[in-house]
C-alpha cells in the first residue's frame, strides 16, 4: 500500500543557497565588525506570484529581530540585503519570503489592462476582496485608505475609474507594507560571527619578557612600540617555570645553574597557569603593563600553551588529568622519536574530563580578568576539536572581545577546521612561502572569500621556531622583503623579537632552529634594531590604508620577472599597489601588467609611500626596477 | 554564572565535507546505475593516531549496511572509496570513522626503534594491553594469534624477541580487521539517488498519435524506429479532448467541425487522463504497442500535463480542486494577456489538496499499471515544488526504474530545483543556444560535476512549440548540424516529427510556432524523411560509444573560426571528438586545437564514424573544413 499524502502540506516557497554559510550551517562564518555584509538566497515558488524576502537578523543579546527587506537581482530568483553587524559575538539570521497576494493580482491586472481586456469586472471583485480582508490588519491612515477603496472599486463608478481606484500607488503602498505574508517560509537559522577589528587587522611584535627586563622593561619601551605602530605584543607563557627536568640551552637535556628553562614547561613552586613568573614581576605589575599599554593603544596576547611542567601542581592535584605509564609513573609529552621530557600534557581522554575542561577554561577567564583579551593558543591541533569549539564559544560569550590566535603548523584541514570551529586567526605556511609561485598560490587561497570567511591569516615573519632559510641566507634584503610581504599580504603580522636585527644564525645547517635560541635562555634586547625605520613606515602605511586591513581583494600582477612580485589589494575606494623584489642579492627589473578589469583607470599616478616618489601608470605594463630589499608601495590617484 | 562543560564529551573525530551531497543533505545527488561513484569526505582528529575509515551505503530494501574501506589521500585528511550502485532507488550512505588504537601505537613503536630508543619495556606493555583487550573480540586463529602474542611480548625473551613479536604483521592484521573502533563517528546519513541508464541516456522521437494512424499505426513503424536507433517514443496526451472552447487550427478561438482540438485539453465524455482518446485505439491496443515497443528495444513516454478541458470529469465530480470566480464559476487558465480558454488548471491551494495529489498519483501510477515507466511532465515550474517532491518520491518508491523529464522551459533556478526535488532530466535551452559560444559556455555548465549531479539535460532539437530562426532560416544544412550537435553534447536528445523532413515553416515571421501546428490538427506522418539517414547513423555512433552516454566530461577545442565548434568527450577509455560547421551557408575552415593536457597522445589517429575517413592528428592545431551541413565525429586511436 502506497503512503497517502502528508498530513500537512509542504511550503509553497523553496529558499536556497543562503549565502554566507559554512558547511551547511554546522559552523559560523565570521565577519569584522563594522563591515559591509551581503547576506543572499535563492527564493523560488512555482506560478507568477510576486514573492518578497526580507533578512531578519538578532544581533547577540538582542532582545528581538530585525527585518530588513531584501532585492532579487532581476529575473535571477537570487535575493539580498546588506547589513553591517557591529555588536561582537554569535549573531543569527534567517530570510523569510512570503507571496504578496496583493502585488500578485496588481502586477497581472496590469498585464490585462496592457493586453487590452475589456471587461475586468469580476478581476476588479477579486483584487477588493484581497484588500477588504486585508483593512482588518490595518490602522489609522491606511485602514481608511483601504476601505475607501473597497468600495471604490466594488461601486457603481465607470469601470476606468474602480481601476484607477484599484491601482491607486498609494494603496499598493501600504498594502506592501502590511502584507498578510500569505505562504510563509524561513530558511534555517544561521549563524555569523562579528569580531572586532583586532581579530582581523593588527601588527604584531613577539617579546620574552624575561630578555626585555620583565614587565616593567616592556613598560619603558611601550612608547616606542607605540610609535612604530605595533597593536599587539604576544609574550611567550609568563608562568613560573619548572626545575624537574628543566632544558638547558641550546634544547640541552641537562640545565647548567642559572639556566632559566623554557616557558613553555608551565608551573613550578610558585603556582600553574595562573601565576606569574617571580622573575617578570607581581600580578600589580602586570596589571599595571596591561593598562600602560592600553593608554599607548596596545594589547597584550598572553600564550595559552595546555601543558605542564614536571613541577606543575596540576600533577600533584589532579593525577587523574595526566596519561600514567604501565607502571603508574605519569607520561611526559613526546612525538617519537621526540621526546619533550620538561614538559607532560594533559589526557583529554581522562574520565575526569569535565573538570579538566572547566578548570582550563577558569585559566582563559582569569586573565580575562586582568585585561587580557588576545589568547596565542600553542598547538590546538592537538587537543580535541570538540573541546576549542566550547571552550572559544563560552569565553565569547561572556567577553565578546576575545581573540583567539591558533599557531597551528599542520596539514591545512585542521588549519581550516580549527577557523570554522572558533579560532579568531590563524598562523599560516607564510614562513616557507618565499617564491613568486608560492607566495601567489598560497595567498591567492587564503584570499578566496569562502577560506576568509573562516580563515583569517596572520602572517608571522618568523617565530622563536623558524628562521626560515631564505633569511638565513638572505641577510638584511630578505628580512625587508619579507617584513613587506608579510605586512600587506596579511592584514594581521608579526615579527618576533630580532627580525629588527636581521638575526639569523641557525643552531645548525639545515635547521630553522635559531643558535642560542631565546626560548633556553634569556637575552638583554631593547628595541632599537636597524629595519625598525622601515617596520615603522610599513606600520604607518598600513593603519592609514583600508585596503590593507583585509586579506582581500587580492589580485596579483605579471611582472616578467619570478624574482619581482606584484599585486593589487583592496578596490575602488583604496587600492594600494605593492611590487616587492624576491631577490635579496641583485637587483630586478620587469614589467608590472595593470589588467584592464582590475578596477583601474587607464591612466592614473602612483605615489610611492616609501619614498613619497610619483610616476604615470597605465593599463599595460609599468617598467619597474628595484634593489635587493626594497620595494614599492603605492597608493593610487585616478 | 558561566554554564559548565556540557554532559556528554563530543567526538573526537571530525567528519566534514562529504561528497557527493546536495544542498547539506537536504537533496539527494543523482548517478546512474552501474556508474562508478567515488564518495569522500575530510576526516580530522587531534593528535597524531591512526584514524581509519569506512564507507556504510544501502540499497533501497537492502537488509543491512555494506562496508567498503576508505583509503586516505597521504597528508590530505581527504578519505575515499569507489562504489558501483546498481540497485534502483534511494540509497544511503554515511562515512564511519575511528581510532585504531593498535596501529597508532604500532606505527609509535616504529619510530621509537628508528629513532633508536634503548628501553622499550614500558611502551611493550602498552601494546601488550591493547592486544589482550582485543582477545575478547577475536575468534577461531586470531584468537589464537592474539593469545600468543601477548604472552610473546609480556614474556622474559629479550626485547628483540618480544618487539618482534608485537610488530608481528599477522597481528597488525588481525588487530586491524577487529578494530575496536574507538571513538567511532558517523556522518549524518547522505542520500543518493540510483536511476537506471534510459534516465541518462537516450535517443527520443516525439509524436502525435493521431497524425500515424493511431496506435495501430505507430506499431506497424516500430522496426523502422528500432532500425534508427530510436530509444523513446513520446507521445503528447492520448486522452479524450474536450470540445467545449476547443481551439481551432492554428490556435484559433473557435474549431470548426472536424479540427481535433489540442490535446492537451484534457478530458471529455469518454474520461480524463485515465482513458484514452477512441480514435487512437482501444486500452488493449495501447497495451499491445507497450509490448510491442518492448521487443523493439523501445520505451513509449506519456505526457503528464496536470490540466483539464472544460468537459473533464473532474471538474463535475470535484469542483473544489478548481479556481472559481467571485461569482461562482470555474476560472480557465490564464497567464495575462494570454488566455487558455480550453484548460482549466487544478488548485493547488484547495483545501482538498490531499485528494487531488494522491489523483494526480494514482493517474501516474495508472499508466505504471500498463508498462509505462516514462512521464514527461509538462509546465512542472507552475505547479508546487513540494508536490513533485511526494510524487515523484512515492511513484519510484514503488517503481524505482520511473523516469520524469521536467518541461519547464523558465528561470534556471527553478530548472534547477526541479532536479534537485527529482525530476530525472529536463528540456534545456539547447534550442536557443546556437552560436559557438552559447553553446560553449551552456554546455560546460551543464557538463559540471555539480550540476551534473542534479540536472540531466535531454537536449530536444525543435519540439511542437519551438521552431527556432536558425532552423527557419538554415534549411537542411542547419537542421543536420542541430541533429548532430544535440546528439553529441545530450546523452538525451530528441526530435519532434517534422525535423527528419526539414519542416521549417513558421506560423507568422518572428515567431517560434509552427505554420498549421500538429498540435491543432492532425497530419499524415511517415517515417520516411531524408534526414533519416544522418540520424540513424548518429544514434548508431551514440549507441558504441561510452563517450556519448553521459554529459561529461566535456572539453570545448579553439578552432580559430567562430562557426566551427568542436569538443572532446568522454575519458581515456573513449574519446570523440567532434567538429560541427554552425554555418548553415557556407563552408568553415579553420585549426581545430587540441591541448596537450587533454589527454590524447602527441599524435594519434582519428576515424571519421560518419564517414569512415582517417586522420592524422596531433597536439596542437589541426586543419579541418565543412561543408554546410557537414560535421566530424571522431573516435581516437593512439
Amino acid at each position: 500500500m502506497i503512503a497517502p499524502a502528508p498530513k500537512s502540506r509542504p511550503g509553497r516557497i523553496v529558499i536556497e543557497g543562503v549565502q554566507p554559510s559554512l558547511d551547511g550551517g554546522r559552523h559560523a562564518p565570521k565577519v569584522t565588525s563594522g563591515d559591509r555584509v551581503t547576506i543572499s538566497a535563492t527564493v523560488i515558488r512555482d506560478g507568477h506570484e510576486t514573492i518578497r524576502a526580507v533578512l531578519r537578523h538578532r544581533a547577540p543579546d538582542a532582545s528581538g529581530w530585525t527585518e530588513v527587506p531584501m532585492r532579487e537581482a532581476p529575473g535571477t530568483d537570487r535575493w539580498s540585503a546588506e547589513i553591517t553587524p557591529v555588536a561582537l559575538g554569535r549573531h543569527e539570521f534567517t530570510i523569510e519570503a512570503w507571496t504578496d497576494r496583493f502585488a500578485s493580482w496588481r502586477e497581472e491586472m496590469s498585464r490585462r489592462v496592457d493586453g487590452g481586456q475589456a471587461d475586468l469586472t469580476s478581476e476588479l471583485l477579486d483584487g477588493a476582496a484581497i484588500v477588504d480582508a486585508a483593512v482588518r490588519r490595518l490602522r489609522g491612515d491606511d485602514k481608511t485608505l483601504a476601505k475607501r477603496a473597497v468600495a471604490a472599486i466594488q461601486g457603481d463608478a465607470p469601470q476606468p475609474d474602480r481601476l484607477a481606484a484599484a491601482l491607486d500607488g498609494t494603496l499598493a503602498a501600504a498594502m506592501e507594507e502590511h502584507a498578510e505574508r500569505a505562504e510563509r517560509t524561513r530558511s534555517d537559522l544561521s549563524p555569523l560571527d562579528v569580531d572586532r577589528e583586532r581579530a582581523t587587522f593588527g601588527a604584531w611584535y613577539e617579546l620574552f619578557p624575561r630578555s626585555w627586563g620583565g614587565f616593567a622593561g616592556i613598560e619603558r619601551e611601550l612608547p616606542r612600540f607605540a610609535e612604530l605602530g605595533f597593536d599587539v605584543l604576544y609574550l611567550p607563557p609568563i608562568h613560573p617555570i619548572g626545575t624537574t627536568h628543566r632544558k638547558g640551552r641550546n634544547n640541552t637535556l641537562t640545565a647548567k645553574p642559572g639556566d632559566p628553562g623554557s616557558p613553555w614547561a608551565i608551573g613550578g613552586a610558585d603556582g600553574g597557569h595562573t601565576a606569574i613568573h617571580p622573575e617578570l614581576g607581581t600580578v600589580d605589575d602586570f596589571d599595571r603593563l596591561v593598562a600602560a599599554a592600553a593608554e599607548h593603544g596596545i594589547e597584550l596576547a598572553l600564550d595559552l600553551a595546555i601543558q605542564c611542567s614536571p613541577d606543575h601542581p596540576w600533577l600533584a592535584e589532579h593525577p587523574e588529568w595526566f596519561h600514567h605509564r604501565p607502571d603508574g609513573s605519569l607520561k611526559y609529552a613526546e612525538n617519537p622519536p621526540k621526546k619533550y621530557q620538561d614538559i607532560y600534557n594533559v589526557n583529554f581522554d581522562t574520565a575526569h574530563w569535565r573538570a579538566l575542561w572547566e578548570e582550563i577554561r577558569a585559566v582563559v577567564l582569569h586573565w580575562c580578568g586582568h585585561g587580557v583579551r588576545i589568547f596565542r593558543v600553542d598547538n590546538p591541533h592537538t587537543k580535541p576539536l570538540g573541546f576549542w569549539a566550547w571552550l572559544i564559544g563560552t569565553v565569547r560569550g561572556e567577553f565578546p572581545d576575545a581573540v583567539f590566535l591558533a599557531e597551528a603548523f599542520t596539514r591545512p584541514s585542521m588549519m581550516y577546521e580549527l577557523g570554522k570551529v572558533g579560532f579568531s586567526q590563524s598562523y599560516t605556511y607564510f614562513t616557507w612561502r618565499n617564491t613568486r609561485i608560492e607566495l601567489e598560490e598560497y595567498l591567492t587561497e587564503l584570499s578566496r572569500p569562502d577560506v576568509a570567511s573562516f580563515f583569517r591569516p596572520n602572517l608571522f615573519a618568523n617565530t622563536p621556531d623558524i628562521l626560515h632559510e631564505y633569511l638565513q641566507t638572505g641577510g638584511p634584503a630578505a628580512f625587508a622583503a619579507r617584513l613587506v610581504l608579510a605586512a600587506t599580504l596579511g592584514p594581521s603580522y608579526g615579527i618576533y623579537s630580532g627580525f629588527e636585527h636581521f638575526e639569523r644564525a641557525a643552531v645548525r645547517r639545515g635547521s630553522e632552529e635559531y643558535l642560542d635560541s631565546e626560548k633556553y635562555e634569556a637575552k638583554r634586547r631593547r628595541l632599537d634594531g636597524p629595519l625598525l625605520d622601515l617596520v615603522g613606515k610599513v606600520n604607518a602605511i598600513r593603519r592609514s590604508h583600508p585596503a590593507l586591513h583585509r586579506t582581500g581583494p587580492l589580485r596579483f600582477l605579471e611582472t616578467e620577472n619570478t624574482d619581482l612580485i606584484a599585486y593589487a589589494k583592496g578596490s575602488v575606494d583604496d587600492t594600494v599597489l605593492v611590487v616587492v623584489n624576491l631577490h635579496p642579492k641583485t637587483r630586478q627589473v620587469g614589467l608590472v601588467h595593470v589588467p584592464a578589469d582590475v578596477g583601474l583607470p587607464e591612466r592614473f599616478q602612483v605615489t610611492d609611500l616609501l619614498t613619497a616618489g610619483i610616476y604615470d601608470w597605465h593599463a599595460g605594463g609599468n617598467y619597474v626596477g628595484l634593489d635587493p630589499g626594497a620595494s614599492h608601495i603605492f597608493t593610487v590617484r585616478g
